[in-house]
């Protein structure tokens, strides 16, 4: 197995993104930082929160850590496990363990979508002992001041059965975020694409027309990244309505009906 | 294990297969390809996905990997898993990761179906990071610009606990297909099975009596695969309203009185 | 292990088994097979759908593995495993992969009992792919034309959630098996048991007598198989009312009231 | 492991045990056996079904393997898994396996209970094929005729999730077992315990009086085995109104008033 | 591993502890010790079953092995497992096993929790057999006559999922225990912590207060052995009124109006 | 693997925390650590458990193991597992069972989270026996006097699913725990931050305004670990009315209303 190299791709500082602040963001993220309180970020789908957080690691020179939580991730996947090689087991680890070894940032993603045993790893870590316990080996990490994280969710879809115990919740310092105020987006779209300012102009008003709809036809707004697709699409030379409705429209909706009256809001911005 | 020969002729480009374009989706998938977005394609059993797979591989010059996802089909299932052999563990890649190594088409058929945990590999694939990170032995593959990755299901027959989440959603440009028109559907009768006009005629017809039936008496509507089926019988010899029966009838419904109507129809259609 | 020879038995063509068609299931067979269709076989309880694919592959020539399929059973259960040697792990086909290398006819008899992760392996083999994907090892089977796949279930007892995809299903050609009729099931009773034809036909007339109570106070009627085991007890000297009480009342009901109405049937058929 | 001597203890013919047929079970046994037909024995508990097995069998010479059927007892625990020794892994037969193998009697008690998988060693055995397919090895046994499959399982408290599927029923012969008529549970009682007539005729009808309060307070009735029980507390010097409270009563019920009611009737058949 | 010197502590014959018979409990044990017959004891928490398990014990000679059944026990927990060694798989044996090899007296306490997979155990050592078969090795343990099977259950908390089959039911003596006599309660009081008659007096009384309150707002009644608690608190030199708050009223229930109105009935009994 | 350092640093006595009583919950602890009576503490969430058991310990010159439970935390989390090595199997502690063999505190932090299989080893550790058994090795501990088992759980969250078995609460000498009163809380942020009486006045304030709303439009009120975190980041520079949104509103509410009723407090007693 050669994973070193390809780790160390992962870990070390990437690149700074591009990213435009939304609120006092910046300013909170440093100061959890600084005082060593973990931090819990709440938004929608396609809103930056990922974005964000590889700005701050690029800002702070921390490497990060990503986990896309889901249904059937475990305690044993973010600590680590063991695996049986030529000389009996040998243990491997997990990303978490692997943030707090360096001083790196985790950011797991949607993490009320885990299973409930991660807990008994994220409470040590975010009280003031600051400590991973990783049961299977009796060994202790203590977090080096580096060492930062972050959890998020979506309020949106959260369901009684996956919410946050308010046990776990009352460890973090937390940030809501939202979809970009239309000039902002439209900055984000030209920064990102490269497309003119009268098409972004246009893609946000139509976003912000599809937006308005939400709770009524649509299960959720469309997200800065369906925009930035829908540019991409256009400048590549693809026809725009066409665009529209591959990049926002279909990824949206599956129903007849809805689908017939986002693309009537379509034709009046882009039709000719 | 004398797997390497094997999957060699998987991934190679196959021979173009037929293919008749329903509408925008070759421009589409083009544009989609050279940008490097994820595409979601949404449509009934049947119509021609995966064959649109397997043409555009080939157009593009692409091997493709094809996966029928299931309600037990995980994350390992695609990325691959550790198996025990003479020297202990060794790593065996899964379909998703061979395709990134390769520069492939990988293609999730019935993506709903999958266990959630498949989402972990899906995220950080189809977002700017393109990335597939190895959990199980830390490596971390960047997927080389000819890698796509492609998605389907059928709105159909879709329910609560098995939708796609927004978040994933929202990570694909998407087109949706249909049966093709009856010209169309006609050709493809033709060019697969090599039967006279007449019939091939008789047959699409017949086939949209029993698809204006949908939604009353049947599950779903005959796909244009049924067709083709029944005309292959045809041509082999087999009584023609035995072959309606037998590939047609039989296949879509168990009811004694939806058969009876059924087989009125083929009667109208092909009896002497 | 001493599988080898053993195997060997169960695959090599066996004699050609007693059956009477009971309309062109025959002629359908030898067309699928002919065309290499995958094929359908619908039908109640103990109607003959094994003794037909025995009589079909030993007609065929075929050799023919057939799997029970139930709750638990996964498309490991069908395409095999890795097991532990004194070498490490070797791989183990399963059934349908030893039909698929040894091109003969394996028979997924109540196809709907199996678990979901089996049209992993179902679907690329009943479509013109005809491949065989052993995700574990890699490798890719290419169906011989000699090799067919013909699946069962009991339209009777099938429930919502036990019923099969359309995406599934759409890949056969299906026929649809019943009861036999009265001459043709007298002579079946006579071909295995040897039984004279007065008794036979009171065995008949007995059994739709009870056939005639489905769906009233019976899960299920009467099977042929139960007539040959009254027929056998009959035979070898057991009292006839008896035996028709312990090979066709008892195995139908577990209902005193049902019992005893069932039993009054079979004292007019059989009572001195 | 020094498992061949106590195996052997278990299948080698024991000593007849003490049974006093209710009607005709013993003949039709003896044809099932003769005619190598599986059966099947309806019953409530304590009825004598498994004694009547281990009559049979000794009767017939046979050993005689019995499983006690379960929510968790599945394929591979009848029919036998492969262990790891100190040259790999060796295959270990289920008792299953060793009766098919040894010609013996093969007995699965509340076969109902048993994980639906059973099905797939069951079908293969109980029609005219008679095979055990071990699909982990890929022998396939062929059963002798002095083998014979015989299931119970108790027709009072059977659930819809539990019922025996019609397709495996009628695979069976069956007869019914009840409570024995009062002479008859008379003689058990005295033949198992040696206690005296009198004794064994108030025991008998103090039963009778109990089980006519079935269906109103008692789940199920007083088995002759609780008359076994309480026959001998009696004749071990134990107090006759103590022993019916202890071997009678609490066993069948938990409920205060039904255990007063029911000890009024014990009072006036054993009080003083 | 270095169990054999620890299970020894365990199964040799313990110092006779404290108990004072509440019945004809100990006559009864003794009788079905004798005629070797398994027992099932009725009773609700902390009325001294455990402890009644032990002085048996002591009083026959024979080690006892505890059992506190879960959800989760198995069978296999019971009998015992293979584990991997240096040479391979050795057999280790499971409390019931040693229990039955030493000829020692296992109590299975709350037996309705374990799993349904220990019926198949329990029924073959519960009727005229007394034999336990060890499935994964094929050994098959005959249970020396000074083998005893008890069992017990609450039936104050038992459910409709949890009840005990009657088929396993019926095949044990029974008897029921209460929380004893305030007499006898005094005495235990006094015998386990040495306290003065006059507060041990004052403690039963108001635990009968606490006990007239169940139903109405309590789970459970407060124990024999909460009352230990208290006396040894008290003792100790703990303020009585907060002692019984620790020791009775908080481990009875977490509604505070509960909790007010048992510290008046408390302040009655202890306050100044 | 390099466990035992880092496992010292955990089990070693550490410095005595900042601890304030509420009540005489010093003065329970001591005495049922003395006694050698287990304890249960109930309470809301951050009204400082764990920080009362660490400072017990340190006054006690005991280690303490503390263990977070959850929903799949098992009997063999606590006590060990075999793990595999160079030379097979060997067995690894679990915290509970080092605690057993140090005569350390073992803290089961939300117990009531746990599978119900730990019941098998918290019931013989929590009666007069004091033992441990290790159904897998065999091996059975002796708690020594200093060894003391704490479990905690929040009433407020309970379930009908997850609530403490009686047999099991009724093992444990309970205390309830609660917010600190205002002095109290006041001087706890003083002396855990440093920050300026009149701020942590005016926190306290304005943590009870809010959690006066509890049960209204709050899960759960905040905890004085928030009134910490907010006190850190206005000492760090940040503005107080967005040092409280980040770590007292936010935390607690998603809901937008709920979110700008809060804030409005925040305003009246941190606005300028």
């Amino acid at each position: 197995m050669s994973n070193a190299p390809q780790a160390a791709s992962q870990t070390l500082a990437p690149a700074t993104p591009f990213y435009k602040p939304q609120g006092n963001e910046v300013e909170l993220f440093q100061h959890a930082f600084k005082h060593q309180l973990p931090m819990l970020i709440k938004g929608p789908t396609g809103c930056g929160k990922t974005r964000f957080i590889n700005y701050m690691a690029a800002q702070l020179g921390r490497p990060v850590y990503t986990v896309a939580c889901h249904d059937d991730l475990t305690a044993a996947d973010l600590v680590g496990r063991h695996l049986i090689g030529e000389n009996g087991t040998y243990w491997s680890d997990g990303p978490l363990t692997r943030a707090v070894r360096e001083g790196a940032i985790c950011y797991l993603d949607e993490v009320v979508e885990a299973r409930k045993d991660t807990t008994v790893v994220l409470h040590p870590l975010t009280d003031d002992r600051r400590i991973l316990p990783i049961e299977r080996t009796g060994e202790i990490l203590h977090a080096p001041p580096e060492f930062m994280l972050v959890v998020s969710y979506n309020p949106g879809y959260q369901n009684l059965l996956k919410g946050m115990k308010p046990s776990t919740r009352q460890r973090f310092v937390a940030a809501r975020f939202d979809f970009p105020s239309s000039d902002l987006e439209q900055e984000v779209i030209i920064g990102e694409t490269g497309i003119d300012t009268a098409t972004a102009k246009r893609l946000v008003n139509l976003a912000n027309s599809l937006r308005a709809l939400k709770d009524h036809d649509l299960e959720e707004a469309a997200s800065t990244r369906l925009l930035v697709y829908t540019a991409t699409l256009i400048l590549g030379g693809y026809d725009p309505v066409e665009a529209c409705r591959a990049a926002m429209v279909e990824p949206l909706t599956d129903d007849d009906e809805t689908t017939a009256a986002l693309m009537e809001i379509v034709q009046i911005a882009f039709g000719k």
